[in-house]
Order: C-alpha cells, then sequence, then structure tokens
C-alpha cells in the first residue's frame, strides 16, 4: 500500500463518517421525513454496528472510529423517522 | 480473521450494498424529495467512488462489488434529487 492507496482510504473514510451530518441537519430543521425510508435508516445503522464489530475484528481504530461517528448522525435521523411515524 | 470475522465482513458488506434499495425504491415511487439532503447523496457517492478505489489498491473484488451496488442505488436517489429541484 502506498500513499496514495492510504489518502483514499482516509477521505473515503471522512465521507462515511460526515455523510449523514446534512441529512440530520435537514431532519431536525424541517422534521419532514416523508420522503425518508426506514427500512435503509435500519440498514444503515445495523451495517455500520457490522462495520464496527469488523474493525474490532481487525484492530482497526479508524475503521471504528470512522463508522462510529457515521452510526451517529444516522442514529439521530433514524430517531426523528421513528418519533414522527410513531407520533402521527 | 477467524471464520466470525468474515462472515462478519460479508454481512456488513451486504449491508452497503443494499442500503439504499428501500430509500431509491420510496424516491421512485414518491418523488419526493423535500426531506432529502442533496449534500449527505453527493457525499455518499463521492465516498462510494473512493471505497472502490480503495479496493482497486487492495485487490479486493468484494470492496468493489459491494460499494459499486451501493453507488448505483445512491446515484437513483441523487439524480431524482437534482432533476427535482432543478425542475422545481
Amino acid at each position: 500500500m502506498d500513499i496514495v492507496g492510504e489518502i483514499i482510504g482516509y477521505l473515503a473514510g471522512i465521507c462515511t463518517a460526515i455523510v449523514f451530518l446534512p441529512q440530520s441537519i435537514r431532519t431536525i430543521k424541517t422534521k419532514d421525513v416523508r420522503g425518508l425510508s426506514l427500512g435503509s435508516y435500519v440498514i444503515y445503522c445495523l451495517g455500520m454496528l457490522l462495520w464496527i464489530a469488523y474493525g474490532v475484528y481487525l484492530h482497526s481504530i479508524q475503521m471504528m472510529f470512522f463508522n462510529a461517528v457515521s452510526l451517529f448522525f444516522a442514529a439521530i435521523i433514524l430517531y426523528i423517522i421513528v418519533a414522527r411515524r410513531t407520533r402521527n
């Protein structure tokens, strides 16, 4: 693995970590969850838990960290979807 | 890496691949993109391209495949968001 590969891996990890930051801000502000798929957010959060577990197996602190940050934002969105659908 | 680690990695990869299948079906059906964040889908698609590139560096067919499938579904959603916002 050369330096270019390392950089690509880090940039990819950063994208994974922050991907749902804009979506969580939008969903917190608008509370508009009609267009959001509950199934996709359940699968996403489950996937992040599995990637964190895989990071534990690989002893990869980066993998655990990037996916934990991503899970944090996705879980906010998932919580709002469930809260709004339960209420309505 | 034992067999449990391998299985966790595959399950995580499958989650990544199919995560936006339900969201793309919902968005195709309803065309309701008001609650969707353009920024998040741009970051997601960029991240998937980087993960595919990282898979090329690691010579990991699985990494390329799972992320390419994920990119396919996310790109559909991104396309609909851009098409609807441009039109309105």
